[in-house]
């Protein structure tokens, strides 16, 4: 199953809509009134996707991608971590390393837009370097705190492709990268949530990210150093994980001869094969 | 005015209290049913502050701050900044140094407790040091986007004091700081919001930090790097800031032969001189 989180559809306002097939979706709201409005809160039931599942089996679309407005995917996520440093090429083309230790971090909300809204370059105020960062994200289903490796997968909801967007020139003004990875709509998460039972094993897949008809990462997420499993193993040691939590899994190297950059004008599409593919022009925003 | 985020009181559920001495409160819903129950509702209105200074004004108090549990000041932030190395004798006790620019991170909501609820030292887990850092808070009333220092402390409604509490294993397991800055209930803010007018310029006044009655900290906030409006200015390059946002400001050095441990059966008190005095005891979490 794939779920969405929309706003402005004509007679149907925001809410939760499952996928009929790659555009087509049925508004959650229209055929079951008394689910949550939201996916957080759908998450936050426990047998909420499997009634999600129940009331829209064989319907019909109600209403089509075109009409609506995506938001990324949980809108209103209680964390939003991120590991730093995730693929050994990666680390090789920026010359840094990490620990054995996953290096997370936390992105704001207000970062993140949906598939197909604009993402934001803030070319001025001091930015010069503006990059793209294609990723896997996983949703958290089930809350937890101390969470052993081996049942992390459980508490994964779904996936979504997210692009970890970068304001490179603040991200390096000191060594936490601070506003640098949460200027305003920087980046997006979407199309849909995958839900983990249909994406199945991911490090069989592939991160395949293309701008202006030119591929710049191609990559197999089985060269993910930390797997999603430790990161969520990891991070649930100091935090009770919660419904809807977004985790940003790191970015793959560039291909050779191609960069990160993203320029106003630009359409970035990153695919996750078997999940979908997350697409966003790039603007250029207001400085000062 | 003094506000306060309570929740438990009897007869009275949670809401926004305003202070009538140092322990009595007046409930707002009590009296403006018809104000918002939350205080970041509160300040998103234009005259917000106003109104609940107006409704309450010569009342009696109607609660206790002992009858109720106090939430960490804005239960609900949108985000909560932090900056970093923000005082030079705390840059030559842990031996670090940043650039001319702010370093800032996040934190997350569940790493905050309130005023007298216990903070959780997750001993354990690899943990061998928990830290307090005494700070103090400024608190978004107003919102905005490229903000100039000239005008940011406008923007500020109010401060309070806050515990900025460090895992340092976890902090220093890479560059970024992430779990071991936000570890669930690891800090906390409070006891109240001092609005602005009333609190006056924070750069005369002092940060006393006391853990079993021996004074650990003890500086002036005239000795702060990058004052509050710089800290505003630069973060709004990027970020939207949004009434109730937490901007943790640094934490000055340890009084001479002293250290910033906390320790099970702990109880710290953070005084700032005219804004009050923030008081945590200390539990051992569980760990895995």
């Amino acid at each position: 199953m794939r779920l969405i989180s929309y706003r402005n559809a004509a007679g149907a306002g925001a809410g939760v809509g499952v996928m009929v097939d790659d555009n087509g979706f049925v508004a959650l709201g229209e055929v079951a009134p008394d689910l949550p409005a939201s996916l957080r809160g759908l998450l936050e039931l426990d047998d909420g996707l499997a009634r999600a599942a129940e009331v829209t089996q064989g319907k019909a679309a109600t209403h089509s991608l075109d009409d609506v407005t995506l938001d990324p995917v949980i809108p209103d996520a209680r964390a939003i971590w991120c590991a730093a440093l995730n693929y050994s090429a990666h680390q090789e083309e920026v010359g840094r390393t990490r620990s054995q230790y996953p290096e997370i971090f936390l992105r704001t909300q207000a970062s993140l837009v949906g598939h197909k809204q604009p993402v934001v370059a803030p070319y001025g105020d001091g930015v010069t370097r503006y990059d793209f960062e294609g990723e896997l994200v996983a949703i958290i289903g089930t809350a937890g705190r101390h969470i052993a490796e081996a049942d992390a997968l459980s508490h994964v909801a779904g996936y979504a492709v997210g692009n970890e967007g970068s304001v490179r020139d603040y991200q390096r003004h000191n060594r936490q990268y601070g506003i640098g990875k949460s200027f305003d709509s920087s980046g997006s998460v979407g199309p849909w949530m995958m839900t983990a039972d249909e994406f199945g094993d991911p490090y069989v897949q592939f991160i395949i990210t293309r701008s202006g008809g030119i591929e710049k990462q191609n990559c197999s997420m089985g060269l993910m150093l930390s797997k999603v499993e430790e990161i969520i193993a990891y991070t649930s040691i100091g935090y009770h994980l919660q419904p809807g939590d977004m985790i940003f899994t790191g970015t793959p190297a560039s291909l050779p001869d191609t960069v990160k950059l993203m320029k106003p004008g630009d359409v970035v599409e990153i695919e996750i094969t078997g999940l979908g593919t997350l697409v966003n022009s790039v603007v250029q925003g207001e400085p000062a």
